[in-house]
């Protein structure tokens, strides 16, 4: 009665051992925090002050995130199905592994509280899953990218750890923790899995007219929310700052990114308007807290915004690079890259800063903990990180490869989803390549023959 | 000049009679709470602990359930829009009847003083059209989708007076008077209306795939703003328990209904994918103040998501019950049964809670009114809203079939709306039965002979 | 190797030279408001105030009236990205021209500290912005529009002085100030870039179905977010009377609007449900924060709605006037009369005000500057915009039609942006028209001879 096919026993099994695990690591370790039992009359604080930034975060992951992936053409259930099934497992998986991180650091082992912040923490990963699915959007099939997020947390908190805790860098709203290692994770995972040739000219990397604009309404989610987020975590008092920052360098980069793209192409491109407009929340991010000045936050934007969408651009346009590997292009342009700017802002920003003048004279140790040093904690942070990342995320692709079995054609909702009778009209294709009622390519020879527009 | 349809008449004249009246009544019955007057020079802190609240509801039901009623091929505009005026029309005349029973319960009649929190009650009722209006999603049309939400929301409130004000049974979030209840209703009036057989075959009852990336966009921004919404009238101080309990059983109930679907079928289905992954929301919203336990809140989430897909994909593809039958489905299957999950789960928590012990001890009355014996209330609630749903459905369901007209061609925008010229293209089919050239299907054979795919 | 169109180098020269002028703007004259340092271990209650309608107002920009624009059936990637990058190129001018007016208005010049009402004022410049697009979209490129907006917002500001500062008429939620004059001012332009004719038969001013669902999608956003926008700059414990105004408003023209659009019509038709169902909340605006009373309010909503869909459906379906003028229909029946009905509105409201009556009494003064010629005030405010309004939108449109080009095939956005494959299908069209393969119309004929359906 029960039907299986290939890809339906692994997937089961995984989160099936998954969720019976995640189970009695609650039960056993996790409590509600006590301190919000009924002791007050108030409104509860914490709860005003972090839950309209939980609330945009969440946002942040399903509406931005999320929808920004569904720009392929034949791949929008996926996109939209497992980013959604990926922001529930990360967020289940990332508040364990937070959890024990944290209590290494302190060195208490116990019972794990849960207050309404570490939710906050919580959703990272999500956001972090999310961010590294783009690079293999389409190539890899559900169990793999489960199996692959589920080790992308743990090097993300060891990261975190080795990083934060440890190294006492800081790191606001995750150019370098999140969004390097995120984007240089999920391009090492390709090149692990070896799939990139597979998919680079393959005629469905191409959007239609109604998945970009699914797509563009991501983005301006991601505008919306990115204040939010980066202010999220700011002390108390500085949190106006981050917010400040973070929307004088967004609206920099989407006016540096229109200018860029229609000048190295001569028309607009959607790939660089749903992409780059938004890499200056990421340059800003590790450094959002501090006093960059108006200025400063937009030269954050603004370099973010024009860098990654020349690049974008040109390295299509005009030297062939990257062309149709859209998936590894969006995240080296728009995650990895923006992230190393923001690492390097924070440097920066730690660097210029001196411990007897405002605005930092009392607080100079709150927000710089290793002192006259910290720019170099910055950079170290940005080296571990890529390090981390490359290594693990090449493993991880390489051990994916070994001990999962690929899917059979690339970039096509119909291999794992029930698709409508007009899913075949959506794979139409002015290449005249040969495809079955499903709307698969037949045969291979498309992959060296078809010239792609 | 002005021209009427058989439709249109009715229409006007119902809600210009119902605009009147409302129009009277807060005339004289309603008027600002004179509380909100400026002898304050703060914030007014039931603006800051209600808005944000408020505000998720309000996205939970245009953004959430109108969206989430936009999968149908062709009855896109009927479902957006006749969510949208349903929002508003609900929303009045809720404020109205709830105010009405508020009165007959502290039993003081006289000048209604309108306060934020009245508009967040006024809200869930908007909340229950949409629910129930899933039900005849596509067989009714406008003022009968009106006249039957017009009638649920007295019935709506009765129930809740009954339930809420006498038996003193709780319902945090709406799992027995609200999904249940609106689930039940729902459904009873379709048999009431007769319609079940009508549709049943239907070769429209069936998604895009657009349709289904709008409807998926609808359940994402449920699992957004459900924690939210569950919180809303949580007491001070337990707010956060709701929100964690929310968070940890949709995030449950995603995991689950993903697995199952694909378990079940050999591949997702986006019926469960966009329904079933939510229902944890509803199954721990009456309990969602209590102390349930992470785990605890797991389990319903688990349950429910594992419960409703399973039955969902199974009665489908091997039984063939409801084959076709789309709208009833989801009505039975996603929100009448995690409401009676989440009824269950109310009683449960009002079982095992311990008068002497925490975390209840000296709120123990507050959260049990009914004491010892509060489990029996919870299960009393259930069977009296199942009670009155049923009857008060099907009663509607008979009375509206007698004094309206039914549309000629179900699950057709055509019917009530300007269609742009691209409208036919949606309507292609593969099934070859014959259409006229606004996409009605011609003739009633179809309704036996058509298989459906 | 950097290939220049004919509309790029002119887009890129002014946008640097904007960017380059902000950058110094910003780096001489602006800085952090320094009471945002960390004297304070509490949470910054403008923060809390504040953010929380900052972020709903953003939420109103883009998915609001952003989506709101993207109907048009071969326009929708102009529509949402340059709806994108206006939002943040009027922001970052309009922070510059409100920082000037308000200095010459305290009459201190000197460095200007943002903080975050500060913010919430440049915010109400991409409004302002979006609204005037929506007069010329499609039929301006892209360096016109910046140009248009560049100069709009400077009168816009000057508006707002000489009304606000000097005149002191109020107007909460810019009926007045923003509605109207973005409303006239964009008609305005297109009267003076004499570009109606041109497009008033083209066969491109329809929705498709999808572009239609996206721009619904649109509406409902702006429900959500409109009672935060009209209550962020109410006075202090005032907000929730124009939270509950614009609520009971809004809700009152979306009843008005459907049953004039079926009335009138026959059928619903998506330009009324689009659009006049929301003029409720622009006519509560300007009075939003008055004791309106509920009925007040809810007859603004009414008289707005019903007005508004009966003169766009009445003139299209039996005097053919404005016969495919969609933009200008839309701009003047939806902005410009609710905008105008709101002012009489707030000239009623201030007229009735009793200066020794509850709820004004002590602070009479505070509401009306002007006391007993307050409603004066008003409707002399509302002369003025229009006249600034008109002028200034003409003499823009003037001389931007004098130095800058055309677009050669208006409405389509393959003149600007790379298209996907299916960009073509799209355009397809069942009124026969020679196209060639990008979707243009071949020729200039069709001006005169298509009938529109």
């Amino acid at each position: 009665m029960i039907k299986k096919n290939r890809y339906s026993s692994s997937f089961i099994t995984f989160l099936l051992i998954f969720e019976i695990g995640i189970f009695f690591a609650f039960g056993f370790w996790f409590d509600y925090d006590s301190s919000y039992y009924p002791e007050t009359t108030e409104n509860d604080p914490r709860v005003e002050k972090y839950f309209t930034f939980f609330s945009d975060t969440t946002v942040l992951a399903l509406m931005g995130f999320g929808f920004l992936l569904v720009y392929l053409r034949n791949y929008c259930y996926s996109a939209s199905g497992f980013s959604f099934l990926l922001v529930a497992f990360a967020f289940q998986w990332n508040l364990l592994v937070y959890a024990f991180f944290y209590q290494m650091h302190i060195d208490i082992f116990g019972k794990f509280k849960l207050d309404i912040e570490t939710l906050g923490r919580g959703i990272y990963g999500s956001l972090c899953a999310l961010i590294s699915f783009g690079a293999f959007l389409g190539t890899t099939q559900p169990t793999q990218i489960l199996m692959i997020i589920f080790i992308e947390i743990f090097f993300y908190q060891l990261n975190y750890y080795i990083n934060i805790f440890k190294l006492q860098a800081f790191d606001m709203g995750g150019s370098i923790y999140l969004h390097e290692f995120a984007g240089i994770f999920g391009y090492a995972v390709t090149l692990g899995l070896g799939s990139r040739k597979d998919i680079k000219k393959h005629p469905d990397i191409k959007s239609r007219y109604n998945s970009d604009i699914f797509s563009i309404f991501g983005t301006m989610w991601l505008w919306i929310a990115w204040p939010s987020f980066n202010a999220m975590f700011s002390p108390t008092g500085f949190q106006f700052r981050s917010l400040l920052n973070t929307i004088m360098a967004i609206s920099s980069s989407v006016i540096a990114a229109f200018a860029v793209s229609i000048g190295v192409r001569g028309k607009f491109h959607m790939r660089e308007i749903r992409n780059a407009t938004l890499t200056g929340g990421i340059a800003i991010a590790a450094a959002s807290h501090l006093k960059m000045s108006l200025v400063g936050s937009m030269i954050c934007g603004i370099i973010a915004g024009a860098l990654t969408s020349f690049l974008s651009a040109i390295l299509t346009k005009s030297f062939r690079v990257f062309y149709g590997g859209e998936q590894i292009r969006r995240i080296l342009f728009f995650h990895a890259i923006p992230g190393i700017i923001g690492g390097f802002a924070s440097a920066f920003g730690a660097g210029l800063a001196d411990e007897d003048k405002e605005p930092y004279k009392d607080h100079y140790h709150e927000f710089f903990p290793r002192g006259d040093v910290q720019y170099g904690a910055q950079l170290a942070a940005m080296g571990i990180t890529l390090l981390i990342a490359l290594i693990s995320g090449y493993l991880t692709g390489l051990i994916i490869n070994e001990i999962t079995f690929r899917n059979t054609q690339p970039l096509n909702d119909s291999e794992y989803w029930h698709v409508p009778d007009d899913f075949e009209e959506t794979t139409i294709d002015s290449l005249g390549i040969p495809r079955d009622h499903k709307g698969n390519v037949v045969g291979d020879e498309w992959v060296l023959e078809a010239e792609i527009k």
